[in-house]
Parts: C-alpha cells; structure tokens; sequence
C-alpha cells in the first residue's frame, strides 16, 4: 500500500483509546506552551498588521488574547502568527518542526464553529503532530537545508489532517484532505527574519482546514498527493524517505519527541543561558566582571555569534546579548528581548566582555561558562543538558509558570488561572469551544 | 541590482502612458475571455464546493455568474476557480501558465472595496501578467517538468505585483509583496486531474492580495525573495535564468504571446478538431466514415491517446472522443465535454474508428486529418496553424462569441452584451467596481 492511502488509513480508523495516556498528557502540556506563547505574542506587530487586514469581518472565532472576533479560517492563521511570532513555541527537534502552530489553531477555530469534545480534539491534535512529524522525518534534513521552512510546508498537512479527524472523515475524504493540502504546501526559509515567515505560518492552519472541509465535500484530491511522481516527496522532498511516514504507525508518537523552550531566544543559546544564570549569584555584581568565555559546540558560533544588534528580533539569536542580559537582569525573557533592552548601555557594556570558543567535545545542547572576575577569580559552570531539552524537559509547573508570564506581559487581563486549569482538564470538556473565549482578557 | 529590487522598483515606477495601445488591447482581450471562462465554469461542482465552504460570510465582492456576494479575498479564490476550472482560460504558450485567473480575480475584488479606474485596473494587470510570465520565463522548463503548477506558483507573485499596483506600493513594499508572495508559491502537478488543482489557481490571487494588503501596511519581507539564497529560484526555479525576469523590462510585453482557446480541451488537440471541422461538409452522414486517421507531433499521442474515455474531464485531453464529437456534432465546446456526451453510444462507436500516428515533421500547432468513407474515397485537411494559436488568433469577435455562448451555458440570465461592451469600455470606466456586477444574472 502507498504511503497517502496508508497514513490516511490510519487516521480514519484511530481510536482516542489507542493513544497512551502520556501522549494525551504531552498533548496538553503542548495546548499549555501553545497558549502561552500565542498570549505573549498576541501584540506582535505582525499580528497588529495581519488583524487589520484580515479580521475585517466579525465572526464566531476566538484570537487569542484579544477582543476581537472573526471567521474560522482567519482565526486559524491569527492564532498560528501569534503561537510563533516570537519564535518560543515548542520544537520537534529532529525536524525543527514547530508542531504545534500549525496544527492547533485549526482545531480550535473548528471547535467554535461544531460542538467538539475536548477528548476528540486532543486526539485529533496527537494525529495531526503525528502526520507533520512523520512527513518531516521523511524528507529531512534535506528538505529544510534546500530552503523550506518546514514548520509551514508539513504543518499544512499535519492541519489537513487533524481537521479531518475532527471532522469525520472516511480513508476516501482523507486522501483528499491530504492532496488539498500537499498542493498548498509552501513557505521559504528566506522568509525567517521578516515579518513573512509568519504568513507561511499561519497560511499552515488555515489552509489545512480549508483542505478538511473541502474534502468532507467530497472535493477530489489525488491519489497519491505524497508518493506520486509529481507529488509531495518528489517535488519538495529531496530524496525523501517515505517509510517515515508509514513504519509502527499507532506503535510510535512523535509528540514525545517535543521540547518546550524555556527563553525565547535560539534554542543553541539556552544551555549557555542556563549556566549564567547558574554563576549570577556567584559573581555578585555584574561590574566585577572582566571576562565571560563561553565554550560550545561549533553549531553555537556558527547560528548565535553576533555582538553587535541593534533590534530584539537579531537579539534572539545573539549570544552575546543573551549571555549580558542573564549576568544583569537575572532572566531571558520577552522582556530581555525588546528593542530598548538591546541598546541599553550597561547591556551593550558588558556584551563587550563576551568571548565565545568552538569546542567540538561539547554536544549541542550543552556549554561551559567561564567568567574571570576583575579579582582574578574563575569561577565556572558546565550545563551538559539545557533546561527544556528532552533530556531535561520543563515540568508541567515550569509550563504554567511560562503561561502566566507571557499572559501577564502580552495580555494583561487574562484569567490565566482558569485558562491553565481549562487546559488540564481539556478531555473532561463535552464543548470545547468554551475554553477559546478564557484566552481573552476580561472587557 | 537585484532581480526582487529591480523588479519591484519597475512596478512602483510604471506608469499607464508607457504601456502601447496593442498592450493594453491584449489586457481587454484577454479579461473577455475570463469573463468568458468564468461565467462557463461558475457552476462547476469545484466551485459549488468551494462557494459552500468559503462563501458563509456575505461581503461587498461579487463571484462571476452568481447571486452570492463574499469578502474581497474569497472571491478572488472563487473567480479564479471559475476561470480556469474548465482548462478553458488562456496560456501563455512558453511556460503553459494561464495568466489571468490568478491576476485578474485580486484586481477586481479590489475594485469593489476601493475605488478604482478602469485605466488603473488594466495598468495593473498588465504589470501582473508581465511579472508572473517573466518569472516562469526564468525558471521554464525546469520548473514544471519537476512538478510545480506554473499557473499557481508564478501566479501568486503576479497577482502580488498587480495588487500591490492598484494600492500604489512604493518599491520598498513592493519588495515586501513580491516577498509575501513569494512565500506563498504551491501547487503540485500531481494535483491535475482532480478538483485539487483549483485550490491552487484560487489561491494564487487570493493569496497575491493579501501579500500586496500586508505590505501596503509595511509587513516586511525579505529582501531577496526571488534570488537569494533560499529564495524562490533556488528552492524552487530549477538552474532559474533570472535575466529573464529583468531584461527589457517595460520594452517587450509577454501578453503580446497570450492565446486563447477556441475549444475547452488540450491546446494539442486544437489543429485537429480545426481539420475536423473543415472536413466535415464533405463528409457529409457520419455513418459514412469507416476510418479517420490523424497525423501529428509526437506530443499529439504522448498527450491525448485515449481512447476509452469515461468522464468528461477525461475526454477534454482524448484525441478520439475530440474527433468523434467533431464530425457527429459539428462542435467541440462545453457541452461535448460533458459526461452524458462521452458516452452517448454514437460518440462511443465513432471513437473507435479514428487511428493516430506520430509525424515528426509535424509541428504541435499544426495536424492533418484523412477520413476514408465506406465507399473507398478518402478525403484530407491539412492546418498548419490551430484557431487560437499565436499565428492564427481569435479575433475580437470569436472572443465575444465566446463569451456570449459561454454565459448562456454557465449563467443564463447574465445581460452578456452589456458585459462585452463594459470590457471594451473598461479604459473609461471611473469606477471598475461597477463592471463585476454585470457578471451577474438578473435576480
């Protein structure tokens, strides 16, 4: 059997009592990061613009962290822009897939249109993870290093079907749901950096339950969307491995293989940023500080050596500032990340002092953080896994804490309470379409 | 300079009054024949799909040949799907893009939100054929042979351009449009054949649009969208000519070489449906033929060598059934594309009798035709250039005929006249927001 027929199989005949209860709790540790990072961007000046343009229409549909109201599909795009504008959603590492924008918001959106049960759209949500994930273990790393942001091009289908689930659909409906999106799949990784990668982003959703509710028609799709000789892997895969796609399906879940991030910021720089916070206390005032040499894997260079930015956006992907604003401030958070924290004098100060060494002994997801003091003191710290990595993940409390953090900093007025409760208690939910409307602040 | 900045600094510089009177003729032309296209596919099960899904908010934006009335950007999907859904609109013959369905739409929805000149409107659209044929001229043939649906994937940037236009961007947005396009490019080969194809076409000016509506508010983009490093022609052009897209820009029209098609099928099959036709009179009853013959290039068989055909979308690239409707009926339009005609028991035994045979001193426009009668006579055609082809074009009366029979097909009860005369007119319209509404039929 070929490989759109068989996943579309297979998501046709999932059960929600198939999926391991660790996999419905991943789910909803994943709706909590979703919901804190689209709170904490929700303000964006790509959500500002992207708002204007395309909710001009009111409709049933919640935008998280916000007032106002609009259609299905805008609010599908909206809530993906929002998730990962500031680049803090959560990462399948293997794919640098961001699972979860792509996927959720068009689960949600639906919810506000067709009573949905909180237990099926969890379920459909795994299913939906799964399929992106699949597909993009099938074509990488080829498919990304080629140029494509691999977030928008297997979101969209990884939407198409989820929303499928949700929506019923036959193998036959399925296949189509899978074709529809294929044929829409798109975003370039020359976009990263402007505010278009976002379009990619939220088109993922949004065009992925376009595709859904298109084949629950009955619109016609073709056969072999991913394996056929002008399909998916052939066109955008670069020798793509399709057994990926098919192998222990059911057996296997690739949301388990999700990071969540503790700062937002490069995800290289977080074991550095973990060992300065761990030396902060150490070294006392920052003004003792001569010199901060920082060892890592060649990759932390190569993404993140940047002392000289001007603007937040450059800033996430900077060392040096990350390593200034953890010795100073304590923190890397959104708020050591805006445009004012990066011309900030003692910031730009003590950037200055920032050396950074390739050290290949040293995995990715590790460092070593050596400051000398104006003293003559060394003092060191080794961080061999960075917090929210896989090996060291963020706890349920940590994801709570996230959530309250970015409500109170991109949507003052939330009930972030309740919503972080909703969100524990999602499978408990016989309409949940009522947990959407907790994401906004009270009028 | 680069080809993205160069590009975008001639769009915003353009002015109406340097593109010659013949441009602007062809711009009329071609927008006859999408209103022509557009008025025959308005009822077509794709587009009632299509309207179910994404027409459930009413708004200002009128869908050709329909009563409904939908936002601005769902109605620019929704005419682009009506225009090329029948494979009816025109192509331009070098990269086999269909130029107008995806600009077109996102002028005209545009016109009914803000007010437009009908002068302006053909200025714009010019500019977004121009944009979209150069850019498939930079990456033809490599782009479609790897299976990318031209017609969807240089569309959207065209429908960018002219968008971006009409809203008067300045070179730096335009950049930002052509970028916000660029990131939207999709459409999968794999994808003809089913309904699935329409979902890019549609996309393509919607998509535009909302890239052209983003940048108009400074959404940034980057600033090498089409040649930078993971920009389109390297993701996506296949060893791209990018002078293609540069040179001459503003001296040379590519809608100079746009065709239109007389028949709704494969542009192949044109010379010899043309033979048929001419044949016909001697021939006199059809039972009089025992064997039809037909010569032509290669492409011919390789194409349209289908004899049992079953579904008239089938039939639209079957040399045998285009054969048989030709001489039984006298005709090959919509209706003899239809279902209940590829199986009408007459159609079906003619079918039978025609043989074909590769020629390669045949050129593709070009076909010969020999029918032997019962009684031994044989007679022969000979066209060396189809109706419809660059050397032999419909005229501006043909494109009326069209259009007329067309809407009696697709939407009676739309006023066609006062249609055709409004297109002609069009320059000398204040407010082309007026024009769509007479694509509609009388309540």
């Amino acid at each position: 059997m070929q490989a759109t027929e068989t996943l579309a199989r297979f998501l046709a005949d999932a059960r929600p009592e198939d999926v391991p209860e660790r996999v419905r709790h991943e789910a909803k540790r994943a709706l909590m990061n979703f919901f804190a990072t689209a709170l904490g961007g929700c303000r964006d000046q790509a959500m500002e613009i992207a708002l204007a343009v395309l909710a001009e229409h009111p409709g049933p549909a919640t935008v998280i962290g916000r007032s106002e109201r609009t259609d299905m599909l805008n609010a599908a795009f909206l809530n993906a822009v929002s998730a990962n504008v500031l680049d803090f959603d959560d990462t399948h590492l293997r794919t640098v897939i961001h699972p979860t924008a792509p996927v959720a918001p068009a689960l949600f959106a639906l919810s506000e249109r067709r009573p949905v049960s909180g237990a099926a759209l969890i379920h459909a949500f795994v299913l939906g993870v799964e399929t992106e994930c699949r597909i993009g273990n099938a074509v990488s790393p080829g498919h990304y290093r080629r140029g494509w942001h691999i977030t928008a091009t297997c979101g969209v289908i990884g939407a198409a079907a989820a929303a499928g689930k949700l929506l019923g659909l036959d193998a036959r409906r399925m296949v189509f749901a899978i074709g529809g999106a294929a044929t829409q799949s798109a975003g370039l990784v020359e976009s990263l950096g402007s505010m278009a990668k976002s379009i990619g982003v939220g088109n993922a959703p949004r065009n992925g339950l376009v595709a859904a509710l298109f084949a629950e028609r009955s619109f016609t799709g073709p056969d072999l969307a991913i394996e056929g000789p002008r399909g998916f892997a052939r066109v955008m895969g670069e020798a793509a491995d399709l057994s990926a796609v098919t192998d222990r399906l059911g057996e296997t879940w690739e949301i388990m293989r999700n990071a969540y991030k503790p700062y937002p910021c490069g995800v290289v720089l977080h074991p550095v940023i973990d060992a300065c916070l761990e030396l902060r206390p150490q070294v006392g005032a920052p003004e003792r500080i001569a010199r901060i040499l920082v060892k890592g894997h060649p990759l932390l260079r190569e993404r993140a050596d940047r002392p000289d930015v001007t603007i937040g956006r450059e800033a996430q992907i900077s060392l040096q500032h990350s390593v200034a604003v953890a010795f100073l401030r304590g923190a890397a958070g959104v708020r050591e990340y805006t445009d004012a924290c990066v011309n900030n004098p003692a910031v730009l100060a003590l950037r200055r002092k920032v050396e950074a060494e390739d050290d290949t002994n040293i995995p990715v997801e590790a460092a070593l953080v050596s400051v000398r003091t104006e003293a003559g003191e060394t003092l060191t710290a080794h961080v061999p896994h960075a917090r929210g990595s896989l090996a060291r993940p963020l706890s349920d409390r940590e994801l709570e804490a996230k959530l309250r953090d970015l409500a109170a900093d991109g949507a003052p007025g939330c009930d972030a309470e309740r919503l972080i409760e909703a969100v524990w208690r999602i499978e408990g939910m016989d309409d949940v379409g009522k947990l959407m409307p907790m994401s906004v602040p009270a009028e």
